[in-house]
């Protein structure tokens, strides 16, 4: 089995580390391939950005296409996940719907802690967009700055657990740590928390083998079944492929 | 790792039948045990029985204390479920919750096929119960009598197609077939509908591996951590017992 | 008109506290019947307890069959209430819906006070099966400790109404005193809250006595008709007998 | 124990039918006082005629003030009632409003089955206002013409049980043959349709009885206090005495 | 272009306060005619008075039949909008639905911030009935009490500052300054807000002209269509003309 | 006034008819400045066209930055919508949200009528996305094949009015002609359905000329905000340019 982990973002270290987290609870035979958008942004944290970046995803499952049983877009966010789950064969999950729809089995309500409150209205709009704001006990961003993105989870751990707690004080049974840069930091901080936590790419890395191993068929008709062939012009050459159903 | 797929109903036949659609999607190195009620009924099919099996499913997951990672209470429904996480342990799950939250990530709205209609209301609460009735496209249900609970997927897999049809008909990007006789048909009958399935017990039993995998704590607080000891008269005495904190 | 008042819980003092408030408004020529849980808790304060003690509530109603012509499931969180509906044929109300109810006639949004924060969750589910969630404007429960369940009414008067005038700050437009050990204490403490109260088990007599007025026929079709026959193995003997059909 | 019941249309027969369907129901000791609108229409269908008509229902109360303990607005869509609700000083509830909640004791969903299509749009606003579209299974009303608003319950009885029939397709636990006109008319036809049927007026008078007898104390704060006294200029006199808070 | 600006209140200080904002955004070629209610209360603050008041906002726009191509119901609550938007030809539309609808273009969330607690209720009924509540972030309202109606927006500028920025803390991202009184402050403190500011009466003039332009015909059928003519006793006679179909 | 009618699709010729359509509204002194897509699709009909569109379109506002008061990006479904939002300081709509707003006033629920069945699902995630989804009566859309994109709306006008028609059969009170190649026909069929049509681009011209008009600050803080500055790689210049602050 061969799960693709997509990093929709430029940043390598950031790719790594969801990489790492992902590997301590991969099941034995499945293999990890993993990408990092090779243009846009060092992060995302703003619907404009994730719109691009979006764009951008889809055009990396383009060029790995048929090179994996299914693909996981690593954002917290979800960008491009809709029109991907369209567009391809295998499943595409995204990284912030697994890690929920994975808290929905520990807890009525999850809360969602992260590290920069411009990221909250983004968040929310992922949230709603998969149905689950009643399942939803806030967002929850520390207003503080940040020294850099990849060292973000060491630099602000104690006030992440502290900020989870909050959450849990606010009617959250399960807690996410959410945000690609904060990829297995459940493990290190679950002793401070008084909930259950959910890593997202751990919960998103063992989705996608879900779905690998229930192996859904495509669908063939509906709201998610292959857009009919249409002209692509100054696209992505495979993206366009992928449109023009050249592939 | 290892799995307790617990029947709430009597019929062991029925059992086997998850037992089996189940083993084909196991992790190499999962052990699956199960569990048939010692009483209760031959199946649920209303909320009063749901009542009753539910809280026999209590008493069997406290007789199994300690012999698992993670717990499915294989009924579609639910029965039981809310009550088993705050009093167990280790994470517990139920079989529709499962199917579910695996079909949310295949497409926007599900369609609940199955074979009985007097189950639609009790299915309905149990959607409503996970709060994913902005993700359900229905719940579908054969009228006509059936001859055998054992045998009711065999005997019924045109009519359930054509079903499936319908709920697709009405906006259902993915189909669960549901009840526990009906678990392992969606592979049988995959090919002659045009969206993805999901079966049940096989998205229950990895979505218990992924739990188990990603090993979360019990809630210390909150609505889901173990209800403090109580005395309890005339109950089952492995459950009286951990309602009373003697175990 | 017969009205069984059916206390699920084993503590006799609460059956009397609920009796002795709901007398206050029976109408002339109403005879009130109690039952109080022969098994079970002293009282619920978790799903896990709510799961068992409807089931013996359902038992309870099943012995006294064809005795009273309307039943009240006197706990608030209306443990198997929907069940009961179902099973058997005269009407079957709870404390908490017919507390609600009532208090929806009074202003838009009801608050629950209670005394136990760990009945939050529970209650909370409670009013979300009722669809009343719109209705209320929020569950409020002391968070410190208390002597005895029989005396808590009179222990926490005081800060049960700083509590209601919380809620009342937070929208209520009317106070339910929820939990069965604060039946009566509406009356003792309408003039310090300045919102209307609503009584639980006051409101339940009248609301049983008005549906057995009402005198509505059994449902013979639909999500609240008795469930068909069913062999039941390991119930109460009456119990069994109603899923049976042998009554 | 004075019950108010007020009919905000000028039709002194749909008075008397109500009347008449209520005092089967009625608690011993128990006095019903009937109020007929000396201006306004024949009967309301349109929001445009109940915006007026709801006006007439304040002036007629104000007329009426400390004559009674409890009063009802009987109408079918409530017209005027959350304003009653805020002016005066007993409990005013709507007759839509007390079938509605009394449905709610005895099923899940309640079908509304009327007799003009006209009256849908109206109706679907009165339920949205209190909060109740999850419970209600559709509003159902004849397409064909009546000749006589009086005479309308027998001339269509054929039509509505058919039409009840449907909503119970449809997914009513409960029906409520809503319209003034219709009073009375569930006890008629009960046999013939395989749910429960709530009597808009009946439960009304009952549900103003329950007020009565809880007594509850007039909001002293909050949404529904009295509105500070304001001028009124050219209204009925004793409404403009209520508003100035010259009673 | 004639746009009719309708104050259902008697103040005739509050509707040139609202004409002249509204005349600053006029596009050439509109004619403002303006009108006060000639009976009722200086200004609405409660369910019931505007129960009342939208009673004669009716009158008031079937005297002016056929003098404008559009018509504003211009109180903050749009007392008697949908009984209007049935009774008459042209549109009419309320000042808190426009103000509304177009905040909904500046960002997800408004926050409606006004300057007398008593209106919250009232308000908040008012974004229900146009089924906006999900795009409200709150209503805001003063809890200290005013000099006059006519000078409030003077009196209290700071302080509905001050709350604003409150309301953008709690997620507005465009915030309507609530309550004919308030009309033409937004311009004045848009400086002092860091979000967009809607002016109620701007906003609702440019929306009547926006549906005079486009100019759609008069429903002919369903929930907005003339009423069917009725009798009707007692009423201004030009209201009482409109209903009987002789106009 | 400069309005901007941007075209996120490549066909010039849908561009002309919406400006044509929008001409008929425009008020004096208002300049309609056209843009079409450079790259992308003819024209947009899934979610995965519309992730890149969105993207396209905020290309093409970046490199018309300064030149315009409002802008309208005029595809049904609003691509990039809240991205372009967040990203620009004059107001951008959506046509679809400047369609469904203006229909809100016309009616309480729309219907969305459209051509072409594989659009319905994007389209009801638009009407999601902007909260609207209780307003609304449906997406209904044509289920034959069309010809061109070009001459849709003529070859399919009388599929279009019986369609709408079924819409109003359904409950809709409004009806709108969904997609860009339907621009203008809302006016030449207007006297062949029952209830008020809104034309989406005539809609949108002039609630941009409000949102002109009344002249917003953009959002200095929240969720609406422009991004900070952060390093952009591999967009098209302007685009760039705008998200690192280089403008």
């Amino acid at each position: 089995m061969k799960i693709l982990l997509l990093n929709p973002n430029m940043t390598e270290a950031v790719t790594e580390r969801l990489a790492g987290a992902a590997r301590l609870v991969l099941s034995p035979g499945t293999q990890l391939q993993t990408a990092t958008a090779p243009r846009g942004f060092p992060y995302i944290s703003s619907r404009a950005e994730a719109q691009v970046a979006g764009a951008i995803a889809l055009e990396m499952l383009a060029e790995r296409q048929g090179q994996h049983d299914a693909a996981i877009i690593a954002a917290f966010g979800d960008p491009g996940l809709f029109g991907a789950r369209e567009l391809f064969d295998v499943p595409v999950i995204g990284m912030s719907e697994a890690a929920m729809l994975t808290a929905c089995m520990l807890g009525k309500r999850f809360g969602i802690v992260s590290f920069a409150a411009q990221m909250a209205p983004w968040y929310e709009e992922c949230v709603e967009s998969h149905g689950l704001m009643g399942r939803c006990a806030g967002i929850f961003c520390l207003r503080e700055a940040f020294t850099s993105i990849i060292d973000v989870a060491a630099e602000k751990q104690e006030a992440l657990v502290a900020l989870a707690g909050e959450a849990v004080a606010q009617g959250a049974d399960v807690v996410i740590l959410a945000g690609a840069p904060l990829a297995g930091l459940a493990r290190e901080v679950a002793a401070h928390i008084p909930v259950p936590l959910v890593d997202q790419v751990q919960a998103a890395v063992r989705q996608a083998e879900t779905l690998a191993a229930l192996a859904p068929l495509k669908a063939r008709t509906g709201g998610f079944r292959r857009p009919p062939a249409k002209p692509a012009a100054g696209l992505a050459p495979e993206l366009a492929a992928r449109f023009e159903h050249r592939d």
